[in-house]
């Protein structure tokens, strides 16, 4: 690691940290707590497993590709300090991989990740201790450092796209937050600003969870990215007074025509930005092109607990037992995205069949 | 008044109650305390002129036709325990039309309400005192039982549009918790169910300040009408899955040509119901019409505050000095409206010009 790769960071979500200048271990891994936002920005620094694992269940740590990350890094935790062989610490690489993969079950990054390292473990068998540690540490790093490639291509390309003075709406946190720190959705706002460019953002707030509000704002806040906080259902007359050049929000899953799974309020937004005639974007890595799901109607919508709605601010804000319907995501139809933007470059209306077919 | 005028009311928003059986007076005004829903559905009996002003000023009476009944009533208040002759009980109405006045200062049928009231006295100087105190308090019940007429008559028009089984999604709270006891949107669906049709809603939880959740979900699931309670952003969704056969909104100021200003998000709703063939309908009695106004450029946009959004449920859930857009309203084209729905009847899009002209 000849750079700091967190010089040019605009959100600091998680980092290993060497605890001596100049050395990298034994080390420890830095949180940004994401629990106290938008209160607090606090930092966690965790040494051990038993933290690590209760900081990924308990979402102090969020975001498949970030959550992925602090995995990786756990298992150089496990080790650091582990005075037995090679084949002892292969070993206990593993029980820390077996013992992180249970904080959240549903997390494929996290398996992904932890696999990734279990893997490496076994192939740096012939390697002496020394130098077996300094490999698990080098792979961790390079997933956080591919991660963030891959953002910051996503970022470049979905930048290309943008003019300086330009305003950008977006929906949910599809942000530094989630991943190593420039984001899906938000990339091309960081990225844009790194090539001297001015762009703003307005900010849905999200309902249910708030997302927008307690994160995307914080965020861009930070990142000194000027950025207005709107309630969701403002997003149309904020688009009829012209207000906005752009639409940019991220993708739980894109089907292989193109049909795109995002947090609920995604398909609303794009049927808004057509009837404005404002650009629509989706951005996400290819690993969420899903080619074995032909389109959206069948991908399964998840539905969430009322109580998001009925107390999602602590207190009640509906009455006692009302009948709630809370649908966690919507599907977005191909035909109201302008383009799909991942680190592959830009894949514009009408979109290639399959989409994983075009590359850059 | 031979029947009871609340016997099929949905709503107890506000009542004028004899305090001795079969006498009309000395009574009090009972007052469903808004403030407290949806925790609890408490009721304030007030007998007196300062704490009506205070219900008035702290919203436990809302919405300006309910607050022009309890301002009537309350220049009853006033003057029925009062023992002077017939010219200084016209001095304490007018005083007390003044001082009731002072409650809310841009409430537009408050004033006119007081007028009518101050009108009333002065047209009766030459009654008895016995007969003077009957004069006024049958005039604040005309009040009342008028704006109780108007809103059966919007429902029995609206609900001439809908078929048993059908489903209703609504905006805000236009609803019997602002008026007499109906509402103007939700009319429909009381009337409906007096005619043995069940009409079912959804709620749109209404951000910044959950009208809907707080008032339309309360005030339904009490009148035993199934409602269902979404997030804005789910709208679309829920339309898209077929779920709604009407949106029915009420309105703030209708233009001359049927742009129709109302509460913020009833313009995206047009524009989703629009894109999934959904009629959109708004309701409202004529005294909404502003032939003034041309159009909807002509009417002015109120902005509010941050705080709704920052910290709209008592906890801060933005991070401090975030830079907010609140536009209170917006302005729903007459392109986009199917229907405007008064108590004159349904005019149907394209609307006859000027819109009052219009007669059922």
């Amino acid at each position: 690691m000849k750079t700091d790769p967190h010089a040019k960071l605009p959100i600091p979500t998680i980092a290993w940290q060497p605890d001596h200048a100049g050395g990298s271990r034994p080390g420890c891994i830095r949180i940004l707590d994401q629990t106290r936002l938008p209160g607090s920005a606090s930092f966690l620094e965790i040494r051990d497993l038993p933290p690590l694992w209760q900081a990924i269940k308990d979402l102090q740590v969020r975001g498949a590709p970030a959550i992925g990350i602090a995995a990786a890094m756990g298992v150089v935790l496990a080790i650091q300090k582990n005075t037995a062989d090679t084949n002892g610490l292969i070993e206990a690489a593993c029980q820390a991989a077996d013992y992180l993969g249970t904080a959240r079950p549903t997390a494929v990054n996290l398996f992904w990740a932890l696999t990734r390292m279990r893997q490496t473990a076994q192939f740096a068998a012939n390697l002496e201790p020394a130098a077996f540690k300094d490999r698990l540490l080098a792979e961790a790093l390079r997933i956080y450092n591919e991660d963030m490639e891959m953002c910051r291509a996503i970022g470049r390309h979905g930048a290309s796209l943008l003019q300086d003075g330009q305003t950008v709406l977006t929906h949910c946190n599809a942000g530094g937050l989630a991943t190593s720190g420039y984001g899906t959705a938000l990339a091309p706002i960081y990225i844009a600003r790194e090539q001297g460019k001015t762009i703003r953002v307005y900010a849905d707030e999200t309902r249910p969870l708030l997302q927008g509000a307690r994160l995307t704002a914080w965020e861009l806040m930070q990142a000194g990215v000027e950025v207005t906080l709107i309630c969701d259902n403002m997003a149309a007359q904020v688009m009829r007074e012209g207000r906005i050049d752009a639409v940019m929000v991220g993708a739980d899953r894109i089907a292989a025509n193109g049909d795109t799974a995002n947090k609920i309020g995604t398909y609303g937004l794009a049927l808004l930005a057509r009837a404005h005639q404002v650009p629509f974007y989706v951005l996400a890595p290819t690993s969420t092109f899903d080619l074995d799901t032909p389109d959206g109607a069948s991908i399964p919508i998840e539905e969430r607990g009322a109580e998001e709605i009925t107390r999602g601010f602590g207190a009640p804000t509906a009455p006692e037992g009302v009948k709630v319907y809370a649908p966690a995501f919507d599907v977005t139809p191909a035909a109201l995205i302008t383009g799909i933007i991942s680190e592959r470059g830009v894949i514009k209306h009408p979109f290639p069949q399959p989409l994983l077919a075009f590359s850059a």
